[in-house]
């Protein structure tokens, strides 16, 4: 039988991966054609978005201007959008995975599988932090795989090109997504590290948040540059340390470098987080100024990040992580970023320095 | 006793390289603290520049309003500049390196060593490509290590925060080069991976020009995102075809991921690639007009790239590096950049597609 894919989430992604795959099914007999996605009832101008998009398939509010095709169906029921799929896509901003899990729990087969296109960390009840798609796992019992790359939805939305790395264990679900998903512009790479995928997803963010603090330090492209690169290695070291078994070449795709690069080139992380550098107002003041409502992921996710640090105490072994957390909360200057670059823990020490004019900064080489 | 440092070289960078080995050595015993450097005795308004900068310790034509320590002795002439030397610093242009060996092949001293500096590839006389370490070595039978990073010489000499990575052979030079080079604001990492290290710093300059492409295309940052991220898996593949028995590690150094990231963001390979999808002209017209008679490392780089390519049959293997060589000698369309993203080699084949509805492109998907 034909499979059904259910959409989970409506906004700017879910709607641009809902042009992707409503175009791709139509290509293999392995799909339904049918695409079922949820969208909340909204009220627009007296109507809601889920009629709307269901007459004139288009997402006028979350992707205005580009035409979904018609086998796209959107439904404001979030239980009869999952309930006879065989295979689910999540796409909601991660602090509603929670509520999601919680309202589909009963109603998902029980041979579903997921994936999840959800760039951020879970909270837990209790408080603790964890993987987005372990959160899923856990809450509806399913195999859970994660799609993430360099992939600013309008681009993609628009039929411009870029890649994506999908995290898989089976490899039938992985042909099965490459399927779903590829296309000419739109290039699929599977992997089976499916924690590294995720968290490069989550981490890159906490880096661009220190690339958007050295522009409103106004350090020079080479700092910059080093902060990406030592951001890398402290993403590297953060799941070879939570995730242990990794491959470094999964850092080589784009849910990797492709990401970390395209994130740390301009987005919400580095425009609030410049703007912090540059007033004296809090994180939640300039998200409102700036970005009209919307929030950066980077700073909730550097706080969960470092909940995890901390409860271990590695806060130190990841300095940049742990900066950038501290930066966004006020704990310290922005200048603290400066120390970070001039004494990163994966800097050689100096052998036999006889330093007798020390320098100016004070600063330790350890 | 101390070891006498000579450097070959009296342009941006040299003179960069002059301020900050001419205040390291100070803090150490193990130098002389005198730094010879070689300078043309290029006339500006009737005097040298070799004599101007002994005078005033200001290199006033390629590193104005910086000042050089005074430790720093110009020399105009080049068999002077190395004949006590024990350990020599070469950051000419690539394109001097040839004449430059045949000077002193017969003044250098016999326990030399030397750390190259230059970013691109040798052409030797019979019009073969080779590293610039290679030809070093070569012609004056010495020891040559490399020094590479996302490394913009006006921040380093205003003293801003920069990175860079060595490749050393012999562990004992490796903490020597550390010593003469590392500050509080110019960290180095020392690897043992000479060729990666040097071909990172050839390559990158090939990668930089495929994004001036792309910014010329107006392609989007996915496209862009994604061009850096296959350019690095090419840059890879080249150094383990050629190169073989890197470490993978070494491409997350300052040499690798640092200086691509850097030079992907902006300078004159961008500037002239950007420009030569714009215009009808050609490149030498183009670096004329805009880089006032400075050249762009990437065109060349990447034709001396092809040459070594060709030579094997290997051009198709790494279709940006072709790619990039073709559009610059207009042997091909700048669009072809495009059908390289969707095609790369790297990018996964799709399994069992079925596909009746073709794409319009007429791109195949192997």
């Amino acid at each position: 039988m034909a499979k059904r894919i259910a959409i989970v989430g409506y906004g700017n992604w879910a709607s641009t991966i809902a042009k992707v795959v409503g175009e791709n099914v139509q290509r293999y007999a392995e799909f339904d054609s049918h695409v079922a996605m949820w969208v909340r009832p909204k009220d627009i101008n007296g109507r809601t978005l889920t009629d709307i998009i269901n007459e004139f398939h288009e997402n006028v509010v979350y992707l205005p201007s580009i035409k979904l095709p018609t086998n796209v169906v959107a439904y404001s029921c979030i239980k009869d959008t999952v309930k006879n799929a065989d295979i689910l896509i999540f796409a909601t901003p991660h602090q509603m995975v929670q509520d999601v899990c919680t309202s589909i729990k009963d109603h998902v087969q029980s041979e579903a599988v997921g994936i999840s296109l959800i760039k951020g960390i879970a909270t837990k009840p209790d408080g603790s932090a964890s993987a987005v798609s372990d959160e899923i796992r856990n809450h509806l019992n399913i195999d859970v795989s994660v799609l993430m790359g360099a992939n600013l939805a309008n681009e993609i939305a628009a039929g411009e090109f870029a890649e994506a790395t999908v995290g898989c264990i089976h490899p039938e679900h992985g042909d099965m997504f490459q399927r779903m998903f590829d296309t000419d512009n739109f290039r699929i790479n599977v992997v089976r590290d499916v924690y590294t995928v995720e968290m490069c997803g989550a981490l890159k963010n906490i880096v661009a948040c220190a690339v958007g603090f050295a522009e409103g330090l106004r350090l020079g492209s080479n700092s910059k540059a080093a902060l990406i690169r030592l951001g890398m290695h402290e993403m590297i070291k953060f799941v070879e340390t939570f995730y242990p078994g990794s491959d470094l070449k999964t850092f080589f795709e784009s849910c990797g470098l492709a990401d970390l690069i395209a994130t740390c080139s301009g987005g919400r992380n580095m425009k609030v987080c410049r703007e912090l550098v540059q007033s004296d107002k809090e994180l939640h003041e300039i998200e409102k100024e700036l970005l009209k409502g919307q929030s950066a992921q980077g700073p909730p996710t550097a706080s969960e990040i470092y909940g995890i640090l901390s409860d271990v105490g590695l806060e130190e072994a990841f300095p940049i992580f742990t900066v950038v957390h501290r930066i966004c909360t006020r704990q310290v200057s922005p200048m603290e970023l400066v120390k970070c670059l001039q004494n990163h823990s994966t800097h050689q020490t100096v052998q036999n320095r006889d330093d007798a004019s020390s320098n100016s900064s004070g600063v330790s080489l350890e």
